[in-house]
């Protein structure tokens, strides 16, 4: 049986390594907080996120990160994207040749726009790099309410493996060989997830909601196809499935954030008032910079920029995008 | 300007005359009960849908079909689409040549299959028939809240003064050439939101309802192509657009059908407590024959007919559709 490492106690590396350890595995989950390992510890519940939710006692809350991952077999990795380098490049010296590293994390790094799975290859070059991606609230995992997700990685292999290691009763793993467009697919989701609540705080329906998600994963895909991946990913459940899932349930922390934005709020406030890392809004400006760069039409994505770091009035936003564009659909 | 008739003044056929009629243009609304009517033009409000919405005073009610279309440039049909033969075939010989009569109904004719746009042509050969389909919950059309939508027709110019009429600055209108696409969209969308009702009356949550919806739209585009219909289409307002706000929608009639199916009620019994035809129980027994016919992979669908033509419990649907299928995302 292959030896699990969660990195990251948020709420989704919690529910993770909830549901293997349910399955009988053994699970080391690191966080960095003494406080939250200690209560995981002794009593199985993380204090901070959910907190309805008692944990397995095969899970084993870890502070040292090199105790964690060494002789892993698979390492998870559920940091925020900003964060998963400084913890790759301080666990890198413990993990053994030939782990499997599957990120969790839904991001591209500020400034150089890379993939996790780049990050991972970067600081470990002897793991493979894996990611892991689908719609997958946490809160609905943890309480196994039935939810499929989307494995993909270079090395065939390592995805069949994470795919049996992973698959439950309830949670349905498909492999998929476009590592680019599973991890784009993720990332950039989270930018289109604050327009739509940006819809919703202004008082929008589900009318404009609809055709802001499908019009959102058109440019997603048009940023995906000049990336190198492959536009039937983003019409899968890593892409597609997991931006409607994104844009309509009250689970979503960047909806969520959206919704404040419209509220008058910045993101730093709507993010303080959450208590929660809304991962689209560092992504915003790296699809932008992406969407400069390779010069791809985003125009949804450009105007969550705008708003956030802008100031621009969303009211405003709304009022270009819908007196613009093609009188012909495209 | 153009003279208009809305044939049918369910809620779809009401908001769209008051729409129509909020830009100054004459409405003639045809219905055939004639209380509806009488209140219609006295109170200037529908008694039975959108009871909460005033219309404007230029939405003429009538109860003849021939005065309503007689000498009208554009015919707008918003009947169920079980009645639009019986009521083209009424009043097609009022029909004035080179007519426009735009269908707003989504669903196609049991037994023969046919879209609604067939059955036009075939009774009333000398007007240029067109369909419009979109994500417009007619609860929100109705108080302005902002909507898309797309128009198409086989003729060009028919769809560009579609278009040009129905455009107003919260309900915008895209031109589609594919008619096959759009109208197939529209109706095979409804099976799937019965399956999204069923999802959330099992109680399953946000990630199962996503993953759906992708799959499902996987399947409505594989019959689309088989059709003879553009893929984009499916990717666009008509298809996933109109997808995604009937199943997660509030004001889904299908949506909530499936819920009260999932509580054991039968699809007579569930419309009988909503007071409502949910067009998507029809459409479920003609999405199967086509398939049938077609020999199309429609898993969705044809679980849904299971669960409404044989009364198979929706929780063994749902136990079939989890452990059955690809391992790897296609």
């Amino acid at each position: 049986m292959s030896k699990i490492a969660v990195i990251g106690a948020g709420s989704w590396g919690t529910a993770f390594a909830g549901l293997l350890a349910g399955e009988g595995k053994s699970v080391a989950l690191w966080d960095r907080n003494p406080e939250l390992i200690d209560a995981i510890n002794t009593s199985h519940v993380n204090p901070r996120y959910l907190t309805d939710v008692r944990l397995p006692a095969a899970v084993k809350a870890v502070g040292d990160l090199s105790d964690a991952v060494v002789g892993a077999d698979i390492v998870a990795m559920v940091v925020p994207s900003q964060a998963v380098r400084g913890v790759m490049e301080a666990l890198a010296p413990s993990l053994r040749p030939g782990a499997i590293v599957v990120s969790l994390a839904k991001g591209l790094e500020c400034g150089t726009l890379k993939r996790m799975t780049e990050i991972i290859r970067e600081t470990a070059p002897a793991v493979t790099a894996a990611a892991l991606s689908g719609p997958n609230h946490a809160e609905e995992v943890s309480h196994g309410i039935p939810s499929a997700t989307v494995v993909a990685s270079p090395d065939e292999s390592a995805a069949k493996l994470l795919q049996e290691e992973f698959m439950t009763a309830a949670f349905r793993v498909y492999r998929n060989r476009d590592l680019v467009g599973v991890e784009l697919a993720g990332a950039t989701k989270n930018v289109i997830a604050l327009a739509a609540g940006i819809s919703d705080g202004l008082g929008f329906g589900d009318n404009a909601k609809a055709s802001l998600i499908t019009r959102g994963l058109a440019e997603m895909t048009r940023l995906g196809k000049v990336m190198g991946a492959d536009p039937g990913t983003f019409a899968g459940l890593a892409g597609m499935g997991d931006l409607v899932a994104t844009c309509t349930s009250r689970h979503s922390r960047n909806r969520a954030v959206g919704e404040r934005l419209a509220r008058g709020l910045t993101a730093d406030e709507a993010q303080a008032e959450l208590g929660m890392v809304a991962e689209g809004v560092k992504t915003a400006e790296s699809v932008r910079d992406l969407a400069l760069r390779e010069r791809i039409e985003m125009p949804l994505s450009l105007s969550v920029y705008d708003v956030i770091y802008r100031g621009k009035d969303p009211r405003e936003c709304v009022q270009d995008l819908m007196s613009r564009g093609p009188v012909e659909e495209s």
